[in-house]
């Protein structure tokens, strides 16, 4: 075998980036391998944009079907994103015989437990490295590398956009909105950003990392998701002084024989490394039972990064394929200690709590009198400076409680008429 | 294939854990990767101390040679460090036909550029994930996971005692010496401990990392290597109050057409994450032309830690056996825009100094004369707190200078009557 055919659907920014790579360094590849890597057809409904890679018209086609149904295609790499016809293109290749490099966690996190069935019914594989923070070799690592442990946890800052807005409150003292305007100014937030400021893309992500560690297939809607958008730049602030940052943080943690799957925004110790974690950076933060604690960082986005991920899927895809090597029992172990998902009410944290009440005596007393009623234990209560005229932040630290416990609490809370606010409640993670 | 045949050389630490793994874990193994891996023998030249995991009698030797010339062995996993035997034991077993797994940093820095020759030559591999940073999957993801990537710099926190020992001495305000101790007692320090603590072993960890991102095997008598004896608590607290920790890099720089290797007590900004890297954990940051600035952080020393890695390099030679697949092309690709190794000499850097000067008028001015003659601009200065009577430290952030310059500079100053201590000089990296 001296060359590889590839095809490629989707002609987008990452597309197109794995073709500048696959083009620029073509010889230094094919030293490297022992083959060529030669582009067989791009596919892309926009067959007109110029795009920062020179390319021959007749490469180009608007019909999916030119590549997948063509023999001499051995690996289609998929980059068009969203889950139709993505499901489809894929499925249709793996039946025709190809395997497949995806970036694709939407796709993946709702019918990868299919995809990944279908792949091994016809002895094909999908590697999909750039689907999780790009350019860092985490799904490698954890399926190869860590091959021989089991895991305990995965927290991660999978989000690029969120991280830097989160970021720019922390570090530049600018509210959410002001945040998200200047991420959408640099590209790195969508006009409509909702599924990555409300942490839709994070969960994708999750239920993928998940996979990898524990072999279950946990559905979207059985992971507990709240995003950013209600964070506010005070609570930034408070989090700060009181020695912590927030983060978006995807969660994935065996609890005894429970499985806890979750992804909201975090208070995490200033002193572990995931607080240093800034702009649209990514970090995966990984509890092995041999390996120990590792933590995978770079950028979790980007044209080259994803692309850099991509050409490496299809050159270990070409190893298999030389090979006649078929690999995807490495990644098909299930964690058998795992019996049931654990509910988000069943869940303990420590919270950060802000409360916006009245400014008057017996305030207090009433607020930590419902907490005591249900159990809830305070570990340190703050009075901050007057916020508007009579109403006044009080943040509190609330000791290990059950999550429903807490809502039950906060639910009385604001019903009581000192308190001004919905009151604020973070979830607070000693990581 | 349903069986592969193992033999373990070196059943210390590392070697009884990859045993325990190999053993607790067998069916679970055999389950991912469709093969049994049986050990067929142990060597080592004790066989009468019991390790923590049981083994049969029968698959103990002294000679090794019972290994290397079975021909129902197809893999010789060597952990006995130093170079000699192991260099003799490998050469031979791959002449033998085996592949081999090895941790040892020391042999390979010093004779991987023939030992990789003979691998190639006969058609086998060898794997040494283990041989840097235990389980952090960085020799894997600079092979694999980057291969389309060209590198820039790593930066590397190589060695576990020397940043147990720093981190102590930042954290808790001790001596070097009431540090070393420390580590000592809890086992993360030898008696003489002067591999780790003077640099050596990063050096010989950076020197493989060097040959995985640029192709060249660089001697270990051509880097420069500098370790922490000399570092003392009031650098580290007065690097502190600058907003700098101070760790032991070990760094791979492309500088033009010049590669820097050196190994040496660093000043690093406490905003990056290198900085937060404590206790005996390791951190290899990479700076990748495609991926960005990656990350990967992890325990650098342990029993399992290390073994995790020996397994997962095992279970890869196993995937390259089944499939007769031969791929250590991946990894010798030298980078040909660098032509030449820079000398310390020429290497730039921005310096903390400390002088140890008499508190009296023009002392100031005597030291910026003598840096200014040698075009050396100061960046800011701090006199400290008197430290025996009449004796005054003096800090100061030295701009962008020649390493030349500098150690000239020095000399003359500390020939000045007015300097009562050798004055010390500690690179600065933004990293």
């Amino acid at each position: 075998m001296r060359k590889i055919n590839l095809g490629l659907i989707g002609f987008g920014n990452v597309g197109s980036g794995v073709i500048k790579i696959l083009r620029e360094r073509k010889s230094y590849l094919k030293d490297k391998i022992g083959i060529e890597i030669s582009i067989k057809k791009i596919c892309d409904k926009d067959t007109t944009t110029k795009r920062n890679v020179p390319i021959e018209k007749q490469l180009l086609t608007r019909n999916a079907d030119e590549l997948i149904y063509d023999p001499h295609i051995d690996i289609i790499v998929e980059l068009i994103g969203g889950i139709h016809p993505a499901l489809e293109l894929i499925s249709e290749a793996l039946k025709k015989g190809k395997n497949v490099v995806t970036a694709n966690k939407a796709l993946l996190a709702q019918h990868g437990q299919e995809l990944f069935a279908l792949a091994f019914e016809r002895g094909k594989n999908i590697y999909f490295e750039a689907s999780v923070g790009a350019g860092i070799p985490i799904v490698k690592a954890l399926r190869e590398s860590l091959i021989a442990n089991r895991f305990n946890s995965i927290f991660g800052i999978l989000n690029g956009t969120s991280n830097f807005i989160l970021s720019l409150m922390s570090r530049e003292n600018c509210s959410f909105s002001d945040a998200l305007k200047q991420a959408q100014a640099k590209g790195f937030a969508e006009k409509n950003p909702s599924l990555d400021i409300e942490g839709i893309d994070s969960a994708h992500k999750l239920v993928l990392l998940a996979y990898l560690c524990f072999g279950k297939f946990i559905k979207l809607e059985d992971v507990f998701i709240e995003g950013i958008s209600a964070v506010s730049l005070s609570d930034v602030t408070y989090a700060h002084e009181l020695g912590f940052e927030i983060k978006l943080l995807a969660i994935a943690k065996k609890e005894g024989s429970e499985l806890e799957m979750r992804v909201h925004p975090t208070l995490i110790p200033k002193t572990h490394l995931l607080s240093s974690v800034n702009a649209v950076n990514n970090a995966i933060y990984v509890s092995s039972d041999l390996a120990g604690n590792l933590l995978f960082f770079g950028p979790g986005a980007g044209q080259l990064c994803a692309a850099s991920a991509v050409v490496a899927d299809v050159i270990d895809l070409i190893q298999d394929i030389k090979a006649g090597l078929f690999r995807p029992t490495l990644n098909i172990m299930q964690d058998i200690s795992i019996k049931k998902l654990r509910s988000i009410d069943e869940f303990e944290s420590r919270y950060y709590i802000r409360l916006m009440a009245l400014d008057k005596p017996g305030v207090l007393a009433k607020i930590s009198g419902i907490l005591a009623k249900l159990g809830i234990s305070i570990a340190s209560v703050t009075q901050k400076e007057k916020h508007k005229a009579h109403i006044v932040p009080i943040v509190m630290i609330i000791h290990n409680a059950k999550e429903k416990n807490l809502r039950n609490a906060l639910h009385l809370i604001d019903r009581l008429d000192i308190i001004k606010e919905k009151t604020v409640a973070i979830r607070i993670e000693e990581v």
